[in-house]
């Protein structure tokens, strides 16, 4: 039997704090059937008495099926010298109408006198009125017990009799936060050892990332006897983050043998995290372990050979365990048997020494040169290798294009236009467009003018667009480099461009999508 | 007397393995002199055996008065079979010069056996022989055991078997090394006390970020005796990275007492990190420990209010110390107190509850909604404020604007034409410009104009743009939210425009630069 350890996670609320997040109901809602379909135990969703927003959503989280995951309200013990059910706080707490209240109280005694401004004494009775208040209303009920470690640094037989007073007030679960984020790993272990053995509750661990130990700091805890980490799924929130759960998860199912969610879900941990990020609006780190996108890529020449003989000789799980994938990482360094390994799929005679293999390194260092970057744009790379091995066939001609955008712009009208002239097979087709900037009126001009020729090309539709300013320091004169997702319902490919016009960038990209997807439909009888 | 530790840096070495980097010599040289400023005492500066460009930089760094850092050369033990004088990588680490070399063999018997293919008694010999040569050769030696912790879970005695075949050979320092960055930090304490007590020689640890662990693997090897901690310096690396040396630096020396670089040099922490992402073309995280723009961002209003009233309340460290600063990012949660704060910057007579500080709140609120971003775009925010205090004048008005984009481009012509028509007191003006780009067009037009009315426009130039795809599902018609940073000589400010169509995005954003820069210098009577 596995030891079972529950995921609290806080994305909702301290996930919140983090700089450029801010989430509507619908993400929220989102979030929370996202981790409560991976089999997270709690899920806090906000602070019912400080944003008028978490209340919203508490009331549309109520008509939810949950099937694993139980909601938590958020929020702080009663203000001092006042009576616990006159406490707006804490009765916005109750209105939110949780299974699970979470209530936060000092445990650093320099915070009760200096912040708070309050005695010691107060302190306490506040944490023990307040657990008991939900405790009598039948609510399950975690105490954080806010700067834990540090409380115990400048007064250990206070921060324990913060924790003292919330199991009088019958805390299920006692939670040590590391709130500063600074708490050293040994610590955390000392500390959480001597809690669950002196009060034999359920003990949690709450960590933040300002020494970069935020996963080691919960992961030593749970060693020493926590059975509840607290973090967000993808690691954000205030200042430099809070414990990552979607690792701290990863590493204790897989490494540590624990059991954290049902075994089968596993494998949903990148696409979770991915969907997480993108509700969030926050770009999940390539390099982030597990699930980025570059967590098993490998680019040194030595490591490529290593795991094309033998996977785990460099790496420490499947990818796809978790749901992730291997890459290999085009660039100079890589060597010749990555591009080898894209070059064999289009033509399997292709070898090390074939002097396109040479060709096509020497392209891609070129381009790179000039700012391209092929890691990601395995649809750009495809075309270059055709061009090289002269499998290729230009499906239109560009004759001209102007794009003309003006502002003010009258109610109801496009502020771009795009006219556009291509040529097929010796026609000439000229039409224009219209469209919310000159990247959207120039792609709605091309799609309709090729149209007329190849009518597949309606069901490519573009599925991201991103932007990157190279060399920043020249401003609006330096470079841009493009990368476009393109998806047809059967498969999504990624093509870049690189100009100092954003829009010839754009159109390099855009060129090369279309390219790639009319490429493909001639190969499978489509076109 | 504090305990010293070395930290040996491999950004230039394993750092360039990582997604998007592509280091010139001119790069390496930078960086290479940044660490020596800091106090680094090695930087491992490329493989000459595998990469003709960092051969290229071992003849220019040669050239180099470094102050306090080693540079070394790293290369893999002789091939199998061979004598280690003819092995071509071996002769291309001696030229390259370097006071220390460092020498990475096997210590995983399934790699000597499945990858390597030869025999565990060679593999031991390749180890000696390379490292003894470089002994003899007058190097310092430093021997890297690649995947040593895997390797001890197949065949400690193996592992062990490698590093005192190092020792034979005369190796100065044992590194251990978690090359597939899973080993648990538990595991990394016994190794390396085993081994420090056993070898009696200098023991250095190398740790990846595969699970997250990377830090910590740093921190508890040095608590169990190592010496020296090798990783990148802001943590890229392959994959999920290496050792985020900044953050163990800072951990180090201000959490645990040690000493790793001269006392006076931790104030170029912060500065070192971002001038190594700039050379670097990556973004350095927001939320990066210490050096992140965000490492010392409050948004939650109880602890803006909490770090006001006193600032280790929420702060681990001071941020001056590492050579960061406070921030109080704005937003709807931030609540009134950070609001409160810039606008008494302008009027001093405002209070938390005037209606002018609703009248912000609720107008940042509304734009918000609508894509825009504060919490780095202190100059939008002012003029904001200013607007709603009726402490604004606007400058000019704009008539028209019309850009023109068309391809082809004729040789030396522009891709890009912006006309615009701007009025001033009752007095119009026209102008055209070109540029590399519609953007560009449009800035150089709108500054051409207004110089006729406001000489001191010309001292403001943009210093960076960026651009941010919000909704990227929706592709090339979704909404971008534009970053532009200005500089004149006196000071910086960032301005930020939000548009489904990037041109007026862009022209929302360099208005409000503009508008900023008059309005100080009308204040400081320049206009």
């Amino acid at each position: 039997m596995k030891r079972a350890i529950e995921l609290y996670d806080t994305t909702l609320r301290d996930g919140a704090q983090g700089e450029g997040i801010a989430f509507s109901v619908k993400d929220k809602i989102y979030i929370a059937k996202a981790l409560d379909r991976l089999g997270f135990s709690y899920i806090e969703a906000g602070n019912p008495g400080s944003n008028p927003k978490d209340m919203e959503f508490f009331k549309s989280i109520g008509g939810l099926k949950l099937q694993n995951a139980k909601i938590c309200a958020f929020g702080s013990t009663r203000r001092c010298g006042m009576s616990v059910a006159d406490d707006e706080n804490v009765k916005s707490l109750l209105r939110a109408n949780t299974p699970v209240v979470t209530i936060f109280g000092k445990a650093w005694d320099l915070h009760v006198t200096k912040v708070l401004k309050t005695t010691l004494h107060e302190n306490l009775a506040m944490i023990r009125d307040t657990v008991a208040f939900f405790k009598t209303a039948g609510r399950e009920v975690v105490f954080d017990a806010e700067h834990f470690f540090d409380g115990c640094k400048n007064n250990e037989h206070f921060a324990l009799q913060a924790l003292n007073a919330a199991c009088e007030g019958g805390a299920d679960v006692l939670c040590l936060c590391d709130t500063n984020g600074a708490a050293y790993i040994t610590d955390i272990y000392s500390m959480t050892e001597k809690v669950a053995d002196r009060f034999g509750k359920r003990t949690a661990i709450h960590c933040h990332n300002d020494t970069g130990l935020a996963v080691a700091g919960s992961m030593i805890s749970v060693d020493a006897g926590a059975c509840q980490v607290q973090g967000t799924f993808i690691g954000f929130g205030e200042r430099c983050g809070n414990a990552d759960l979607s690792t701290v998860l990863a590493n204790l199912q897989l490494k540590r043998g624990m059991s954290c969610i049902p075994e089968e879900n596993m494998q949903l941990l990148t696409s979770t995290a991915r969907g997480i990020a993108a509700v969030s609006n926050i770009k999940l780190p390539h390099e982030h372990p597990y699930v980025g996108s570059c967590a098993f890529a490998h680019k040194g020449g030595m490591h490529v050979d290593g795991v094309n003989k033998l996977p785990r000789s460099f790496e420490h799980i499947q990818p796809e365990t978790v749901g992730n994938e291997r890459k290999f990482l085009l660039s100079e360094v890589s060597g010749r048997s990555t591009v080898l390994f894209e070059m064999k799929k289009i033509d399997a005679s292709v070898t090390k020494d074939s002097p396109q293999t040479r060709a096509v390194m020497q392209r891609i260092k070129e381009l790179e040169q000039n700012g391209y970057q092929f890691e990601v744009a395995h649809a750009s790379v495809e075309l270059l290798i055709r061009k090289v091995l002269g499998r290729y066939t230009p499906f239109f001609e560009l004759e001209h294009y102007k794009i003309i955008g003006e502002q003010p712009v009258e109610e109801g009208e496009s502020s771009s236009t795009a006219i556009i002239k291509i040529r097929v097979n010796g026609c000439s087709e000229i039409t224009a467009a219209q469209g919310n900037g000159p990247v959207h009126a120039l792609d709605c001009a091309l799609k309709k003018a090729l149209s007329v020729f190849y009518p597949s090309i309606k069901s490519a539709s573009l599925s991201d667009y991103k932007v990157r300013v190279l060399e920043p320091r020249d401003a609006t004169a330096s470079k841009v480099r493009v990368l476009i997702e393109t998806a047809d319902g059967d498969s999504v490919w990624t093509n870049v461009g690189v100009s100092s016009d954003i829009i010839e960038a754009s159109w390099v990209a855009l060129v090369d999508a279309i390219e790639y997807k009319l490429t493909k439909d001639k190969e499978n009888g489509k076109l």
